[in-house]
């Protein structure tokens, strides 16, 4: 089961952290870019060519550490073709450095659309990751397509509570006295029942934001089973302290995700000064070094670190 | 404003219908896959390039028919990297044929990466179409990035009730008196105000499943001003009768769409053997004007006749 190769990994790691790889062309060092620049005419395929050795660099400098990296593939298809060869590349090269790979494609359509969005990127016809998150607004018939993976090693995360402001806008509507999004973790929950690994956790998980603790808290309650994937802390906002709350007691249950505040680790003030030019990496792997001992220490303090 | 091109092609043509470019191998005919199997070692790109060609056919077979095409990309994604040239190359084709582009995309997230999604189909760093479609889960942060390019000629159009079954699952859901498609509806009215063009309709229109009429009676009261696409005519159900309800007194505001219904009309009883192998085009365009009286003869008598 993926949910079991995840824990894992996680295990192995000692963390429960992964790192977003949302390149932007504005966080690659300037020699890696000069090098694209010369080497291709179009300024597309430059920038491209040049986040996808970016991040090979940050993949370098933190496989010994993270379990697995998040992709965002907005930030690829943004560059067009050739946006999507170097996610292609950036997938293969994660993997073949050990990291497991949930793909942040948030996508979501009715079955016979999601059947084929679920063949691209889990049925490897596109690239095949190990996870991808999805939409749920379009109900159960538009999340099965996906589900019926897991039984194929793969993972899902299914969006529950967003990090967002706005994520206030529909998800936190009340209806019948619940909450729309705890609506819909009830709804994870029943969808990842048939796919419990040997863990007690489901290959069935869901997304929620690292900045509403309190609504974290109350997830925890309704989908035991489920493992949460975190976005928001860092850059986002929330803190270790916030994201303590999305584990279970057993220390399992949730991976923290942080994309700027870890790839553009080199521009921050903290390091800059530190870690010039060709050893900006080194800012990455530190900056992912502190992301996880920040979170085991929270971890520790409330008597949930697991290793 | 794109919606006012939108108005002034569905005039020209006479036709509020678009035809849903959502390629299957299963439908390519024999003739043109034989061509790309000799043509290219890879089963994905002789396949691609198949599905490249037939899309060509249908564009040459009704371009004098319907105002706008609707590429469904998750049909193109499924075929990885070659899948997405010829998703590019049929937006290309279909505008170079005097077509407007409907991307059916159906993306969000938050508004960092739905910036990069807007410049990836809006902004032309992919491809450049005349409009998307976009999902609400994450509220109104999450969509202004994609209405910004209403200013540039550019629309949306945002998933209010879809038309499968499980879209009851949420979007059904009641939230003081009203259901989560109603206050969605009352959102995308909002978002839209700002975007109204010289015929009194937004460039920020919704998706209305035409499996649900009585909904799309209660949505058409809720959004005056939003242009209504209108998925699940045909092969999903619904009826030329049920999506009458999906205009206004003025026969405008709504397109409908059909995808399967259309494209692999040569597969029908109706049409297979009227029209064989090469001929398989006319079975194509026979469907679309089909589709096109049957709606069009709906509206006059609901005196909705526009032209």
């Amino acid at each position: 089961m993926f949910i079991d190769q995840l824990i894992k990994k996680i295990k192995e790691k000692k963390n429960p952290s992964v790192v977003g790889l949302d390149p932007r062309i504005e966080f690659v060092p300037q020699f890696i870019k000069d090098k694209y620049t010369e080497m291709y005419k179009t300024e597309n395929k430059s920038a491209a060519y040049a986040m996808l050795e970016y991040n090979k660099f940050i993949i370098d400098a933190i496989k010994d550490i993270v379990p697995c990296v998040k992709p965002q593939i907005a930030f690829y298809e943004a560059y067009g073709i050739e946006g999507l060869e170097v996610f292609k590349e950036t997938v293969k090269y994660a993997k073949e450095n050990g990291l497991l790979v949930l793909a942040d494609v948030k996508r979501g359509d009715i079955g016979s659309t999601a059947k084929a969005y679920a063949q691209a990127y889990l049925g490897g016809c596109f690239i095949e990751v190990d996870s991808i998150t999805v939409n749920p607004y379009l109900g159960e018939d538009s999340i099965t397509p996906f589900t019926e993976y897991c039984d194929l090693n793969k993972g899902i995360f299914i969006l529950a509570k967003t990090s967002n402001k706005s994520s206030e806008d529909l998800q936190d509507l009340i209806s019948e006295d619940k909450r729309i999004y705890e609506i819909v973790a009830e709804h994870i929950k029943k969808w990842g029942e048939k796919y419990i690994g040997d863990n007690g956790y489901s290959s069935v998980g869901a997304v929620i934001g690292a900045t509403y603790p309190e609504v974290m808290k109350r997830l925890r309650e309704v989908m035991k089973n489920a493992y949460f994937l975190v976005p928001g802390y860092g850059a986002q906002g929330g803190t270790a302290l916030d994201v303590v709350h999305s584990f279970n007691e057993d220390g399992l249950g949730a991976i923290i995700n942080s994309s700027r505040g870890i790839i553009a680790a080199h521009l921050k003030d903290k390091y800059k000064d530190k870690y010039k030019d060709e050893e900006f990496y080194l800012a990455i792997r530190q900056a992912a070094i502190e992301m996880r001992d920040d979170i085991n220490n929270a971890l520790e303090k409330n008597n949930k670190l697991y290793y």
